[in-house]
């Protein structure tokens, strides 16, 4: 941590200051430049994260040296992390692909959909049981009811499921039929969920909050590791800008920007992005170009009748065609898919 | 709602479109422009919400008439909401404030901050005992000590209490000692939650997500209204943009355009927005004068000692010049605090 | 400057990064952390702004300390800068007010509209003859007529003339007829544009570009003062961001932050900013609550017919409410207006 | 153009409309539904866009129906442009990339670069004569003197030169030396420096403003167009949002968006998207996988010595793999480069 002091601070804040952090157990170290004093604190830089320096009089700025993340930095731990599920791998070689509808509507359709999905190889399949909706009078998804359609396709199928865990009190519910937990967007700092899901066993899909920075993201990573889960993989699904045309921004460049600073999976989600079932397919193939791990797609058999999101929902067709672009570039970057 | 086609739609599909909206129970208006064809469906636009229109074949665009609120919105009930607390009014002519620290640290630098501000005519203290922290290992709160604190500093002083509610499953907990229970800015989207407190008879502030539209905002106390709870207070506090200087950028001009679309009461705070106690005085200032029913301010005896937002909190001798202040804009502006 | 090593990087490293920094006459001071060394530059880091200090092998970041602007920060100038155009001083006690039309459109209507100014006690009169239009096709302004216009009004009332510059071809036309020149927010990047203003000897408006940053707005300013012109007046009018219910965020913040940082006068457009006349008022009052040295207003007799920013525009009537509120509100706050 | 009325409009208000609109020579459509009446004005929608409909008495809300372009619509010519430079295709099957320095420092530096570019078959040499800087005190660039190395290196190596115009002053000087001339992020709305290049017989590469909504964008293109040149190359490269890990954050949903709307050519500029030449390679490839019909990158020798952002310089020897794995995927969607 630098703490620069004011162009006409008083030798006694120079003071206070040292001696404050020391009383931390931290060392100092004063340079003295033409323009400004400035204070270096050695030691644990954490520690001082706490506490508020700008307030101390003749302080003009603190900077902060270290990452304020440390289990899921890639200097904590280089090496890739490639988790486990069911024989299935996401952060390895080989890309996977989750697909499925938004929500889960009825088994029928459910159905109807996972069997366009098998053949093309996809190993996991997506449907939300609850809904995050905008709107109290919108459909709030089936509760049980879907995740047990979700589990009904799983035996038939042996597609994984995933879906999204929106409430604490339905952390075990949840548990008891996805084989991977989602936390949505607008959740990623919902803080008592996170540590809800630090605490069980299962790979967690974290989703970046549509105004979270980077640095906001890990952060929220960090909560689920610091419980001792450490089966999290981060999902970039666009951002807040001041573009209107697409529904959020897809930030692609989180994508290797992410790969340098941690050793998690990270994974794509371009129908949240982009909102509009004819960009998804060029996003989808940008995000496996620029090195993610796997992408997350809206996939529905007739999105006119969609009960959620159906103006970003693929048709199979369409999907099947995206697929095979994007196993053409993920080879053409050293991977499979 | 306004259907606009394609230029190269075929007939066909504009008579999908009159069926669709038909079996729906609304009747179509029919206008051929020069350039386009546009279908009006005329009857209740809310069940077209949940309808994606844009997937059907021929379909250019979806323009909404209406707003997508209800309850909380002025054409329904054109009078401003003044909210009843133990004798005091948020809503009325009489500005509120609301002081005290970001969170609860101990019994004793608590009563220190009540008691300066007892004398300046506060009525509302505020204080976190659940904290929502970026950060998994900064201080989160001392939870149910924290209250009892907060309960305590009511019975010696008559300050109503004021705190967060972060989870569902503290809702009876928070609701044992709070007077008016506030939802923060990550989880203004947390629908569950809203569902919760729309269930509770205690006056809510809900605050502005950080990345939020008006639109969004408004949708979300609708969550809370349409579950019977109509005093809800709206918090502008600052949204996220590209400045780095401020912590967010506080948007004042979102209390006249909320005065304008709904009949709640609606205040603002000015420390988070900023983060810099210096800037707070001055858009506090500039709150009255545009409007706010009220203020949420920190206040701290010793902020640089606080567990906290020490840097953003005012020390209370600030605060007093500001409430002298706002009160002579209050006046300015035909109100009282 | 701070320069922070990677903790990987190779004893040639620092050493590379001392000789580069003592080539350019700087001294160096180099603490060793628990975790990272850090360099401190000690001399003029302005040298070291034009360096690529990123692009050396070792180098993790490079932290600045001091600020990137000089002329215009109050470090170098702590008094208030008053600028005296014609007997009225801006940036002094006495706020002031600059109205008018967008365009200027007819002879007539400039007449009109400076007729209900000048008994409000409006020292200022706006009027676009050159107009930055998003389109090719909308109206461009009427050129040196509407300035000519312009200077007629100033000879019968006496109110000086305020208008835009937009090509330093015409750098010598407008300053014939112009009292103030205004640089408009598409511009505040127009680096030429800057460069021509710095030689005139006229004030000039400088309006921050809708999507720059305080320190951006500053520099642009910077260039002016490079230049010999110390006479810059700063102006707020709403920054781009995710919000449409307003055609920009009006960051009243950046009103107080900019008084701390520098000397220049700060003046506020709320028209450009809300982009609907209902909310113009509150905005008004507001940026004269939080500080502003004077408001840019548009006004119309039949906002319904003007030729350009019509919605944004007061009607003389609802124009003189909003003076008679903020004279309340500067005196409330210590002014004059 | 869909005209919403209030729902407490009058009866007059309804029949001012309709004739202000058939004075305009449109014919109007009423709509009376259950909530609102809405007027529906059939005609060339581009008359009505000048006109402040919103300040007429009981207007709610104006919505158009039509894009506000024309010229670079795809609706207007629905075949994709390709331009022909001496030789080489802009648009076509072939992806083209511009590489080369941000500025242009000495003859010899340039030199270097080009021939590090010749053999990768770059056709098209970047490099700037006129930089514009942030800073005032920052290098502004060589001027003429590098135009006339620019020159230099096509005449022995046969690479078009591609360069920035920043002022119209410089028309006549920059098209002497450029093949392609460059209107940067910050001169995307500076309109008269459009009108300039839309009167000269080169193609202009338009790069998209940091904060501009892809509508804006195409309107700047529009000028271009309405003066005569259809000869414009978009570029997308990165818009301003919160992140601040990244220098700017590269849209890349751009690239298939504008493939939809407009005829013209779209490239991408990896370098100042990012700003961090680590994250460059994998947002080319991006890009390329999204459709791009070319990139602009920055190369540079020595990036630790350049006169100009340096950090996002990348050196040729990455630059050639990160050409490699583009070409690749280039092929893998049935492009080539």
């Amino acid at each position: 941590m630098i703490i620069v002091l004011k162009p006409d601070h008083q030798e006694e804040d120079l003071h206070r200051i040292i001696r404050r952090l020391e009383d931390l157990g931290l060392r100092t170290h004063i340079s003295k430049g033409e323009q400004r004093t400035i204070v270096g604190a050695i030691g644990d830089e954490r520690l001082l994260r706490e506490v508020p320096l700008e307030s101390l009089p003749g302080v003009e700025s603190v900077l902060p040296i270290l990452k304020p993340y440390k289990l899921v930095s890639r200097e904590f731990k280089p090496e890739n992390t490639v988790i486990q599920v069911d024989g299935r791998e996401i952060g390895g070689n080989q890309l996977q692909v989750i697909a499925g509808p938004c929500a889960v509507e009825s088994r029928e359709v459910l159905e109807e959909i996972a069997e366009e999905l098998v053949p093309l190889g996809v190993n996991f399949l997506r449907g939300g049981a609850f809904k995050p909706r905008t709107s109290p009078y919108a459909f709030q998804g089936w509760g049980e009811k879907a995740l047990k359609y979700l589990a009904g396709v799983r035996e038939r199928t042996g597609m994984l499921v995933v879906t999204e865990l929106m409430d604490p009190r339905d952390t075990v519910l949840v548990c008891k039929y996805a084989d991977v937990v989602q936390i949505g967007t607008r959740n990623m700092q919902n803080f008592r969920l996170l540590t809800e899901v630090g605490n069980i066993d299962k790979p967690v899909i974290l989703k970046r909050g549509m105004s979270a920075t980077i640095k906001e993201f890990l952060m929220s990573a960090e909560y689920i590791l610091a419980q001792g889960n450490e089966k999290v993989i981060l999902c970039e699904r666009g951002i807040r800008t001041f573009e209107t045309e697409t529904r959020n921004t897809l930030d692609i460049s989180a994508v290797p920007l992410l790969k340098d600073l941690t050793h998690l999976p990270v994974i794509v989600d371009p129908s949240h992005a982009v909102g509009r079932a004819d960009l998804v397919p060029a996003m989808g193939k940008a995000a496996v170009a620029a090195g993610a791990d796997g992408l997350l797609v809206e996939v529905h058999v007739r999105p006119e009748e969609a009960m959620s999101d159906g103006p970003q929902s693929l048709r199979p067709r369409v999907f099947r065609q995206m697929l095979d672009d994007c196993r053409k570039i993920a080879r053409a970057v050293g991977r499979d898919l």
